[in-house]
């Protein structure tokens, strides 16, 4: 081999070459690398960001000076090299060089078809790419190639108006330039830029000499890979096609060998077992050095083994996981490397079934993707039918224009869930991804006849109850009949991923979870107890609704205390199981929260059924429920209003969690239950509420003779609250920002309304992004921080959290942990996400920039 | 007389004497300032607050030395001297050293009778207020005064297990230590409290000689004043009572002389005119000296005048005001003075027609007083059935659930408002106050039934369409039938009194206006332009709703422009009325705000009226209908969202705006438009809507040819929308801080809602004042300093504001005028109080304290 050449604009690459990805790109920087191990690499030569520029603005370049690297005999190939190969670029040009002179030579030495093929295959890429004829007028169908070759010669001085050109300088340097174009074109632009690069990525190629795949003895190209891209198993994948070019064998339709023996055709394995051994090694040695596991792309030229480049194999996020995890475990990269490698957004997919992405779909309906993963089963119109079909073991999907509270058991029993109406955050979409079901919400384009049971489709199709429909809560599409799934990836490498992001991990993280289901899915996902139960779901239970009810319409309160002790025994019960399965950690319990007018009847019917349990006039209760109307729930007589102007209830659930922690208690687990009061606004309701809790435990200590503690907080939504945090930290030992109610007020907007227009605003970028979704860190994050600051004046020791759906977002939990809160809490599903996020910061944090370049 | 005697406790009051209101109490002070003016005040001495403070807590007290003053032939009284005469104090106590000796003394001197009523009065008085002996025992029926006395004497002795005692030096003691104790005793701490005294309000007492109203020739007492308490008109008016003691002649039912001649009886100025010219005389003094309009109390002793005490003429506002600016007039006072004796929140009873306080009122329906003054009419069910009284000509009072915007031109035509349902900011009290009509809200009392056109209250009685009722605003009472009314004081006095606040107030003050009826009465009360002008309302009229809702049901950009296009000339003719009435004035428009299902139907008929207007089925209609609702349409889709998802609307009101400004330009007025968007929460939804308003004035001047500027500004209404003000100031040239509605979100709190538990929770003093009446100045005034500071940073020369009901509270205006905001804006009926509210403030902060304490 000569002195390596190193000159302005270009580099030959060699072991000791000075070449970084930052100047010329990820390609090049892993051909290096490549050498350095010594595996079997054509002569090559790359060209900086900054030269590749200077050609796309015209300046002159040296191609002389590049073309004396190779040697005049050689065909060239140019391919792309940006810094992250995602970002991608343009295609590959092969068998730069070849003209009428070489394809005399060829001919007579790798024989005329041959040379017919390399020179054709160029002129074609040379004609579009290059040289930007219409691309038909090549389409050739004659079976010779040198006949094709003489036609297309021919074709291409009609169309250019000039022969094709035959000196090897003006080629490359056409190529190089055509190529440093397009890189700077609009659509590439947008194109990568949609995938993440810098407005100003740059772009380096490589010039690589060709390893002739065709002509005689054993020539031809492959591709391997030794992990499956979807399961990130170890299996031998790829293919192998003889008298072929770089990756022709993945498109070959026949002809190409397997790799390994196999029963259903020829295999390299069988043919030239030595070159599969080799190439088993060099993955071997990629594995360990590269610390990746790579797809190597290789040529056989007269049986000698080249290889052309070798990238990072593609994958899925359930491959993704196994493999770091399984290079963390061969000792090649450290748990640290292999926690940062899965992305945190990846991991809700390998939580649930999937669709299969390689099925075919029959998208009937579209909607917003609101709860992920998917599920087949009979549409159904009404929670109760939703019931019936799950008494018969038969899965199904319910179908509602919206979900209620009403619909709380026929959601629990579904497979899944599509809406008409809502938005992310809407009633159904949240309570969907508590129970982990695949949902679709804001549907807008259906039209629903829950009397007829029909659902027409904008393209008028009309699917009816029992129509069997797949639903994918990860795309938002509602596909017709059964399609094929993949089952979650709950496996070791998940367990021992997220074992080691809990190792680095600096933020607490708890899981929302109002049931003993949702409180063992915590348990499960080792949430560090429950950040927030919500109550009121406890009331619509079989049995307790007309309770409920009856306590509403109570006019004393001797009847609302009648009323509330019917109820005291269930709620008992209810605190004690979540007691009981969250043993050992701490359960924070938020009181009655909703309007009590969720639960009266909405129709006549159900005012009938209340009339007669009540015994009174159906008018008088009609009376009564449209009385109790509010023009805007969410900022009515709800939350701690109810705690001060209806403290029965309030009271009733304070005895029930002190006396559910007595019980637990007596078995011998300890518990400091939490107790929350939502929609604070005033440091005066807290002092209220205080008093009347604290009688309550004095009380229920003395009934029992047991001592037990608890904490009292306050739940942040309301900008006063947060405002006024450090009034209210004088009565709270703990403070949790609810971000949902707090941005709807911060915003003045209904989360539950604001379907309507989101996507117009985002798309505007009225707002960058949906604040319900995206923790809008310049306002409602401002009255997280000024809420901070007011509560550790006041109280220094003060517990500060944030519960709500942001709280499993990565963002969020880098601002929360940035303002030093003690923990996060999210929807049960969304554990994993935050303990793995939560490890990406410190981890990232720890290791500063170098760590976040890594990967 | 003898030299001042001056000892520890008590003051012999003198011209020259120690002494002060903060000291001695104000009757203490009066009466020295009295003696000051030569009248003739019997020998008087003053205890001091720590004196009497001594007493009750039974310290010594030197009586003997007091007694020592008067000399021992001399009969006593006691009075109270509280610090502020409003503050109360226990009853004055007469004839003190009357005894059996002085019994018969007097006898001789005034006869047997003239005696044994001084005797018995004191007698009776120490009894019941110093012995605390029941006072029935002493309720006598002999007509013979020494037959009374006699028994009295034995019943005395009876009840007390003791004679009354005989020396004066006792009787002195007990009565002073008895009122000393009265004053601390609780429900006079609270009944003090409650007329505005601090806890430690101390009380003097002032020792005074008798003169005796009782015994020969011209003997008697009166109380004298010479302006109308009710009026503040010059009238004499007051009683005298021969054989009385000081304001008997007050209580007397018959036998009391008239003061002037008087055809109904005898007169003082008849039988004493030399007593009469005297009085006069006085009260000129007193007038001129001590600024202020006095009531005499004076006693006829065998022909000679004696001046027991002078209070200030108890008054009502009227007549409150018309003193002011009488003595102002007069010269006795400047008018800053006069300006500072007017308290803004009378003014709104002068402002209205009001229901007379001497009549009888039988109450049927208690409610919120939720808009000032009193009006007459036949009870009315719908907003039609107001139409079709007015019509007529007949007098209405219209009675909702709750009022929409729909029964606007119903309650434009109606005499008075009463609805079940909301509160103190509801729909019905908002534009009740804004159209300066009596308003009762929140009567939850009541069962309505709108379809029998019945109305049941709470006792049971049931009122039917067509009943005459009195409504009170100020009291939230209605009253059965037709009761007399007092008309509103418009006249010269408050016009002057106004122009003088206005000289002295250095904060804008605007009126919210959002019709050519409220712009006129904006200009009479003299606003400084329009600080809020709505124009919702504007679509609700006649001949537009039909096409505000084909406009809404539009499906094409197309069909909304034609719809809009409709509207174009009546905005534009809406603005033009407008611009002229205000000419030369500010007017602040705000853009469409509410959302647009609120002119949509809401019942089956509405529905198929629409229909058959838009030759759709009912069943879409209705479909669509449902669609729009929103669960909490308060955070929706509304305000600057529909300017930027539906621009065609801003864009309509735009044009209208300045073809408007073109019309009544070239009729020669300049008009600078301020058009203001609401529920802004983002900066770049003003940078999008700046962009469109922009074009569209310049389309305007390049069609018509004319030049004109406007100013484009936001209603900070989101708490976002205040702590982004720094950003939002960036395209705003001014900010108005809507505080209804940023009291809603800041607290979390509908207004429409709050009224359910808004009582209890001022009661339990949860909130120390409902929030929508006085402004939260810890939270939400805590977000408009932060907005204005914000907004100040990033564009020094920008605007601030409040609008909205806050606007006319005189705390409110305090908080602004600290704040350097520029000008508040209120209905036009609480202009005259916000000038005067905001003339106080600045007078007070020129003149210090001393100014505060003048009154």
């Amino acid at each position: 081999m000569q002195k390596p050449t190193q000159i302005a604009g270009f580099t030959e690459i060699t072991a000791t070459a000075t070449m970084a990805s930052a100047t010329h790109g990820g390609r090049a920087k892993c051909l290096q690398r490549l050498i350095r191990l010594g595996l079997p690499v054509p002569h090559t030569v790359a060209l900086s960001f900054g030269a590749v520029k200077g050609l796309a603005s015209g300046q002159g370049f040296d191609v002389a000076q590049l073309l004396a690297v190779f040697g005049d005999r050689s065909l060239l190939c140019v391919r792309p090299s940006s810094q992250d190969p995602d970002w991608g670029g343009p295609g590959a040009i092969l068998n730069i060089g070849m003209n009428d002179r070489r394809h005399l030579e060829l001919s007579q030495s790798h024989g005329e078809d041959a040379a017919s093929m390399l020179y054709l295959r160029f002129l074609q890429s040379y004609a579009v790419h290059v040289a930007r004829l219409d691309a038909d007028a090549f389409d050739l169908t004659e079976a010779d190639p040198t006949e094709r070759l003489k036609q297309a010669l021919i074709i291409y001085e009609e169309e250019a108006d000039e022969p094709f050109p035959q000196d090897a300088e003006v080629q490359l340097l056409e190529v190089l330039r055509s190529m440093a174009r397009a890189w700077e074109g609009t659509t590439a632009r947008l194109l990568r830029q949609a995938r993440g690069a810098p407005p100003d990525a740059g772009l380096g190629l490589v010039v690589q000499e060709m390893a002739l795949g065709v002509g005689p003895g054993e020539s031809g190209s492959g591709v391997i890979r030794f992990v499956d891209q979807v399961t990130g198993l170890r299996r031998v994948s790829g293919r192998y096609l003889r008298q072929s070019f770089l990756r022709d064998a993945l498109e070959a339709g026949g002809g190409a060998l397997y790799l390994l023996n196999d029963p259903r055709g020829p295999s390299l394995e069988a043919e030239q077992p030595e070159i599969l051994e080799r190439l088993n090694e060099m993955a071997d040695i990629c594995r360990a050095r590269l610390r990746e596991e790579m797809e190597i792309e290789f040529t056989l030229e007269r049986g000698k083994l080249r290889v052309l480049d070798a990238v990072r194999v593609s994958r899925s996020p359930r491959a993704a996981l196994k493999i770091a995890v399984g290079l963390a475990e061969e000792g090649i990269i450290s748990r640290e490397e292999a926690v940062m490698r899965v992305e945190p957004r990846a991991l809700p997919e390998l939580l649930h079934p999937q669709v299969d992405p390689k099925a075919r779909r029959d998208v009937v309906v579209r909607g917003i993707a609101a709860s992920p993963g998917g599920a087949i089963g009979k549409l159904v119109f009404s929670a109760h039918a939703a019931q019936s079909h799950a008494a018969q073991g038969e899965p199904c999907v319910l179908v509602r224009r919206e979900t209620t509270p009403e619909d709380i058991r026929g959601m629990h029993v579904a497979n899944g869930i599509l809406t008409e109406r809502g938005g992310m955050t809407s009633h159904a979409a949240v309570i969907a991804r508590g129970l982990g079901l695949p949902c679709i919400v804001g549907a807008s384009g259906i039209r629903l006849s829950t009397s007829k049971k029909t659902l027409r489709t904008l393209d008028g199709r009309v699917l009816k109850e029992g129509d069997l429909v797949t639903i994918d809560g990860s795309t938002g599409e509602v596909l017709a009949g059964e399609v094929e799934m993949l089952e979650p990836a709950l496996d070791d490498s998940f367990q021992s991923l997220l074992d080691w992001a809990d190792a680095a991990r600096d933020i607490g993280i708890r899981a929302n979870a109002d049931t003993p289901a949702d409180a063992q899915t915590a348990r499960m996902f080792k949430a560090e107890g429950i950040g927030l139960c919500r109550t009121e779901h406890m009331f619509f239970e079989e049995g307790r609704m007309m309770v409920m009810r009856e306590m509403i319409f109570a006019d004393t309160e001797e009847d609302r205390r009648a009323a509330l002790d019917q109820l005291l025994p269930m709620q008992r019960e209810d605190f004690t199981q979540l007691f009981g399965i969250m043993v050992g950690q701490p359960v924070c319990i938020r009181l009655f929260d909703p309007p009590l007018h969720e639960f009266l009847p909405s129709d006549r019917e159900g005012a009938r059924a209340l009339a007669e349990a009540l015994s009174l006039p159906v008018s008088d209760v009609m009376h009564r429920v449209e009385a109790m109307a509010e023009f805007n729930p969410m900022l009515g007589l709800r939350g701690v209003r109810l705690g001060v102007t209806v403290p029965e209830i309030y009271d009733m659930q304070a005895r029930a969690i002190f006396e559910a922690t007595v019980a637990v208690g007596r078995k011998g687990a300890h518990v400091v239950p939490e107790i929350m009061l939502p929609l604070v606004s005033a440091r005066r309701e807290v002092e209220l509420l205080k008093t009347r809790i604290d009688g309550v435990a004095a009380a229920v200590k003395n009934e029992t003779g047991a001592s037990f503690d608890y904490r009292l907080g306050v739940m942040v939504e309301t900008p006063r609250a947060a405002l006024r945090a450090g009034d209210i930290a004088g009565h709270a030992t703990f403070l949790s920002f609810g971000t949902n109610d707090l941005t709807q007020m911060t915003y003045g907007l209904s989360r539950d309304d604001a379907g309507k227009f989101m996507g117009a605003y985002v798309q505007q970028q009225v707002f960058p992004e949906d604040p319900f979704h995206t923790l809008d860190q310049e306002g409602v994050g401002e009255l997280l921080m000024l809420g901070a600051e007011r509560a550790r004046a006041a109280r220094p020791g003060v517990t500060l959290s944030v519960c709500g759906e942001h709280g499993g977002d990565p963002d969020t939990i880098a601002f929360c942990r940035a303002a030093g809160f003690d923990y996060v809490s999210c929807s049960p599903f969304r554990v994993p996400v935050a303990r793995l996020a939560a490890a990406h910061l410190a981890i990232r944090d720890e290791l500063g920039e170098a760590a976040s370049g890594l990967h």
